[in-house]
């Protein structure tokens, strides 16, 4: 993977707004297949893939195989997404010369916002990179792609963009619709191209913050939609530690150490109650590591893991080393809420890898002050016993996330139509998710006809529903 | 109308941030009753609303009691829209362990984002002003709102927000759940503030840029919910002018004078063949306009038209001067599209105000030429000949545009569920709509419930579905 040059993300910037003309006018039956013909391509080359991924990430084989199916899935899925239709959001109102003020012929719909410009992830070679949610989102409302891959698996990348570009290509996509970018360089070029439209990022606060002021300074800002930094919060109860503190900590153990701890929905935060069975029984569950994605993430990992066990007030447990050079430890750090409210910024700070902290409290007081030291995450989990009133808890620990679990651990993020995997900052800059089937709202913008012929409408907005799919009309849901 | 200090501000947002809690916790039904009651009020004090508004405005009697009416009607539409419950977007997936990756119980609803701060605009006193769509939309889903009032009309800020703080109090909302703040600094104020969670602004591009750095400047960035400056193309076909020349001349005039040319979807450029029946027309529909809103909208008038007047290869035409010492001139500018090419900049900077600018074009490459050079617009219109094939101009109009209308002028933005009053920057810098039944989308954010109890999970995703509101089910939309 050789890095881009200014001039050519110039050229294929440029060659992604003519595609966005076109494909602007592409069925959504069309884009369907696409999708269908990409993920057809990817599956065909599973084993390849894989195992490029592997060398180059050492997620190892079954790990990558599962992430390679849930990248292909999700690809058919939105396929199925823009077929069904309803992400168009046709409304017709017809005219009504009788309301405040008067309403003329009005018809509104989602149209493709433009070129989309995706920076992929480091800890999903395939779910979160090339071919990933981003693109598959934003290729399926009709937005041409320039991705800039992640440095971590650039074999990965490349063979994964020229197995998107011939799939698009024999399937009769514009030139242009899809592009890859290398280097650090490149993403900047491509966030200050005035052709670039929208911005889909996965990575660091840091990062997306840099990203967020560069975009500021554009002369036309553009959406930027920052999937960065999630502690993931677990709250578990008294109750539900005497009852299930064993079988608790072997699903944290396991939650948190999964991919080497390098999860944006690693529970990162717990608060367990003093002396808890959880806490004893963890020890036992903390396996030793194996080589992190990046040498850059696992330095982050040092500094941060060190950070933590600097503070006053911590103790810290680990897993035995591995035998290997490049491996590392599972770390758990252990505290009070008296040390965390003195130490919020030292001891909040998400430390990307296999840690966690746990954080005890004595009573419901103590419980509360560590809820109101919480920045947003992803993900809040609950942990109660079945006969709880936990109402109370439930109001604390909504405004903390955008995904609420009731039992269960955050690792593990289903594609389905009432996903939500985005919360607030510094989680996510949105309102939006970027899994699930709404992640393609990100990437439309709307449109209303006023008095519009027929035949100069879109075909989800014609009076006769030739596409069939749900519409609002004068003011009421209709499914065909 | 005093200015509010910052001490002040700070316990306003204080207040609202603790009414935030509760808010997310009422009934649509509950904050229907509030919106209906605000309107009932402001109704039955409507000569007295509309008599100082006249005094600080000079909108005149008719236009102002025509603007309250709408704003009214537009709370009063609000109420409908969250008791209809689609605004909610409540969608359940029932878990599905063959999925790729699994799918557990998931349901997403939109929540309320919390204290939203608005900037009322200066020239719609009541239906863009304290009660007015920003207000409706954020008190609708259940977030509380601080009003930064606009300096034009201070006592009918006062006396709107004294009318909308008695009703909801009477209503029974929550202390915090509206305040009104003054003065520049207290403007400020409210977009640092960390209890504000999204500012909606109907004002200059050059505001809304200084609002956008200092949100960027925030610990947590916010929404910004931008409405900006907007030209507004027009498109008159050689066929349509030939046709309807001389009606187009005096819609043209009515719309673009209509409130002294001081709308937001003031057609501000018109692009009309040379020797054009429209510009032969225009001149005895212009008249003498009253005074502008503020002084500094008057000066910004007169600097925008001498701006243009002094661009070489442009013509004036003027309106005669009103008596009234205060009053002022309606300005027509006329060019072509080369001279439009060489001044893009000093050409197409909106002018507020009873102006706007004739580019005559020759034939159907100039026409793209100029097209090109537009930037984003609330609305694009095109007036044609009914028999004309208008497919490749509405192609070139739809990126410009948030609204296109066919016939007709873009003064006057219904209120519906259909309505798209955003475009592309400069108009906006949102995906959303500030006016109909989807602006109150702005202030939600998703939550996802995953493996809730029913009892736990708020009513409009219980599985009975006990609000009976229309909800996505496996993928399928289903109407009760």
């Amino acid at each position: 993977m050789n890095e881009s040059i200014p001039r050519e993300v110039d050229d294929i910037v440029r060659s992604a707004a003519a595609a966005s003309a076109l494909l602007a006018r592409t069925e959504d039956i069309t884009r369907a297949m696409w999708l269908r013909a990409i993920a057809g391509s990817l599956d065909a080359r599973s084993g390849e893939l894989v195992r490029i991924a592997d060398e180059e990430t050492a997620l190892r084989i079954p790990r990558l195989t599962g992430e390679l199916a849930r990248t292909t899935a999700q690809l058919r899925q939105f396929a199925d997404v823009i077929e069904e239709g309803s992400y168009l959001e046709a409304t017709i109102d017809h005219p009504n010369p009788a309301a405040t003020p008067p309403v003329p012929d009005l018809r509104r719909v989602l149209r493709p916002i433009g070129p989309v410009a995706v920076f992929a992830a480091s800890n999903f070679p395939f779910a979160f990179s090339i071919a990933g949610g981003d693109t598959a989102s934003a290729l399926a409302v009709g937005c041409p792609v320039v991705v800039k891959a992640h440095p971590g698996h650039p074999r990965t990348s490349d063979v994964t963009a020229q197995i998107v570009t011939e799939s698009l290509r024999e399937s009769g996509a514009p030139e242009g619709t899809f592009a890859m970018v290398s280097g650090f360089d490149a993403g900047l070029s491509l966030v200050d191209h005035a052709g670039i439209r929208a911005v889909a990022f996965t990575g660091s606060v840091r990062g997306g913050r840099a990203l967020i002021d560069r975009i500021a300074a554009r002369p036309e800002p553009i959406p930027f939609y920052g999937e960065l930094g999630s502690l993931n919060p677990v709250v578990v109860t008294a109750a539900a530690d005497a009852e299930q503190g064993a079988d608790l900590a072997a699903g944290l153990a396991a939650s948190f150490q999964l991919g080497v701890g390098q999860f944006c929905t690693k529970p990162g935060v717990v608060l367990v109650p003093h002396d808890s069975a959880l806490e004893r029984e963890l020890p036992r569950h903390l396996a030793a590591q194996q080589r992190m994605l990046t040498s850059g993430i696992a330095d982050g990992f040092t500094t941060g893991s060190e950070r933590v066990r600097g503070v006053s007030g911590v103790e810290m447990m680990s897993s035995a080393t591995s035998g290997d050079s490049d491996g590392t430890s599972s770390m758990v750090a252990m505290t009070d809420v008296a040390t965390l409210r003195v130490n919020t910024d030292s001891l909040l700070e998400e430390v990307f890898g296999p840690f966690t902290l746990l954080v005890r409290y004595r009573d419901e007081a103590e419980l509360d002050v560590a809820l109101s030291l919480l920045p947003g995450s992803l993900t809040a989990t609950l942990h109660s016993s079945p006969g709880e009133d936990v109402a109370a808890l439930v109001h604390r620990l909504e405004p903390l996330a955008g995904r609420l679990l009731f039992g269960g651990w955050p690792t593990g993020v289903a594609v389905s139509w009432a996903q939500q995997h985005g919360g607030p900052w510094p989680s996510t800059n949105t309102q939006f998710t970027s899994v699930g089937a709404t992640a393609v709202r990100r990437f439309q913008r709307p449109v209303a006809f006023q008095d519009a012929p027929d035949a100069v409408l879109p075909a989800a907005l014609r009076e006769e529903n030739p596409l069939r799919i749900p519409r609002r009309v004068d003011g009421v849901p209709i499914t065909p």
